[in-house]
């Protein structure tokens, strides 16, 4: 197993994070101190969001599904990630969303990193939105309602639990066994879990709604008689133009916090509302530019939809944590003549290139 | 090695071609049979041109060069290409361009297939040139001057002689010793091949010009005397912004053929006109919906700059020849858990998963 220094290696080498590599990692680390790290990363990033070159995805939309390229760069990293989203993928065994990344070094524009980003991602989601609620959540809330139990859902309680010490969970989900396999999942974490029959049941006593459902259209999980005084929404399902989860009025009693406007207008529960429509940049709180939650009677929503500087901060902290690890392979991606611009010469003489002149009849 | 067929395999893998595995297939099939028969799928594509969602790369500059991605998909297969540009990278024995890809299915937005692509970069841009002078160039013209002789200079020498038959070479780079390297490495390979002192001497016979220098600036590599009735300029190292190798009054006197105009006009050598000054796409000529070569005295000029639709069929061709080769490994890239929603749950389940338990405290 490699474990020299990521730094002193052959140029053609890029260390490559497989999902057992990350699964390694991140049981190795523990999930919530992941957790707990990664949003640092994330905190830190946005704290410096004017360092960011900052672009709305680039998407390939189709009738099935979406394929989206999300890249930023900080001047001295760039980051991408690959990420799909097909609703329908679960009928054949396959994930609604996976995800991979690369990071690279501006300055030579090598890669430094490519790594498996469906559990990443997974994680970075959920670390943003404890993030966002550390802000913009009452002070000393515990209780969250879980709305859509799906893949996402562990990870937003876990997070919420790292982050805030969210220890009572009331889950819902219209498909029941969703809601078993995540309590099941949860079981012995420390959690108190109730099981729910309804959004309206699971929202009783919540201080904080995570809405975090999969269906990719327009759906009304909250409605606005279920939103009260001092809550704090964290909107993660509605992501993409035509998928929204809350109703319309809800917005309008509503603060709301965004992470890149141009974005998430297009894609966020906010698509409901006016171009003009007043919203709060999230890293404007967190820079201490901007108040999150100003009253306890204060309704906050942070209107999520991810964000390319959160895959950036996630690549960064597992490059910075894979130093000294064997939690990654090698892979030959990258021509490296012995003479740069030999690119020719490499093929001749690569063993076996006879070959080439053999074939030149063909 | 695996062998088995790329379809009956488990959801979680994707075949990645190393540079390693790019070299062994391209010797394997024939350097030259590699550039027909890649040639020949770049034309297939082209030809069937508005099937692709196209978009000028995604660019993001430094000072020190660039990183971009080139997205394309013709709504049944996706394909990007993540690509730098670093002249000033030979300094430290990096190469200037390095790149690799990606090849996914539409219907599921997973990857079918990541490989290298500095060496597959370096043999599109070559089999274009060739396939658009098989459109543009004089008739049974066999002599060609090659100005700029690194890493791409053989590529191009060895798809004009696959495609067109062209077995003289005349070659000019500032630096003698590029010169010499291309002259070595060409030896044997069925070509004649002069040493030539300066730009002037290179084109004297000429019958088609290749303009492949690699400084990122603007430089008059061919100026306007030096460019005769009849001949075919193929303008290969102006293909970014401050980038250009002719002057500009050639450009007046040829007709122009481009790849995608939007992005040619910024980073071509049709950025030294007006926006609107008229030039003929590519794709139209070898669909017959545009005439090529009109007569003996025209001057033709591709001002090739590289579009992803060529890395969307060299990535498809790649993958068509890899079933049944052992030139791939396979990527745990993608999570597979047992139940598609139950990521949480493959985590719980990894060997060594009390992990989670035990670290819950940290």
């Amino acid at each position: 197993m490699p474990t020299v220094p990521i730094a002193d290696r052959h140029l053609n080498l890029v260390p490559f994070v497989s999902v057992h590599h990350m699964m390694e990692l991140v049981l190795e680390i523990g999930v919530e101190r992941f957790l707990k790290e990664l949003a640092a990363y994330i905190e830190e990033d946005f704290r410096r969001w004017e360092d960011f070159d900052k672009t709305p995805r680039v998407a390939s939309h189709s009738r099935e599904g979406v394929i989206e390229l999300m890249p930023t760069s900080d001047g001295r990293h760039y980051g991408f990630k690959y990420v799909n989203g097909h609703p329908k993928n679960t009928r054949d065994g396959r994930q609604t969303v996976t995800a991979f990344g690369v990071y690279a070094d501006v300055e030579t524009g090598y890669p430094l990193l490519i790594s498996e980003m469906t559990i990443l991602t997974a994680l970075r989601t959920a670390a943003t939105s404890a993030l966002a609620a550390r802000y913009l959540a009452p002070k000393g809330a515990r209780c969250m309602a879980i709305i859509g139990n799906g893949a996402q859902a562990e990870f937003q309680a876990m997070a919420f639990k790292a982050l805030l010490g969210v220890d009572r969970l009331r889950l819902f989900d219209i498909d029941q066994g969703a809601t078993e396999k995540c309590q099941r999942n949860l079981a012995g974490l420390g959690f108190e879990i109730v099981a729910c029959a309804s959004g309206q049941e699971a929202v009783e006593g919540a201080e904080i709604v995570t809405t975090v459902t999969a269906d990719k259209q327009y759906a009304t999980i909250l409605t606005d008689n279920m939103v009260g005084a001092g809550m704090h929404i964290n909107a993660v399902g509605g992501d993409c133009p035509g998928k929204t989860e809350l109703h319309r009025d809800i917005l309008l009693r509503s603060d709301i916090f965004v992470e890149y406007p141009p974005q998430t207008r297009v894609e966020g529960e906010i698509q409901q509302l006016d171009a003009g429509h007043p919203v709060q940049e999230l890293w404007r709180v967190i820079a201490g530019r901007a108040v999150g939650r100003r009253d306890k009677g204060q309704i906050t929503l942070f209107d999520s939809v991810g964000f390319a500087t959160e895959d950036f901060s996630a690549l960064r902290y597992v490059r910075d944590k894979l130093s000294g690890t064997s939690h990654y392979v090698d892979l030959d991606l990258l021509a490296d003549p012995d003479e740069p611009r030999d690119l020719f010469g490499m093929l001749l003489r690569f063993p076996g290139s006879s070959l080439l002149a053999k074939r030149q009849g063909v």
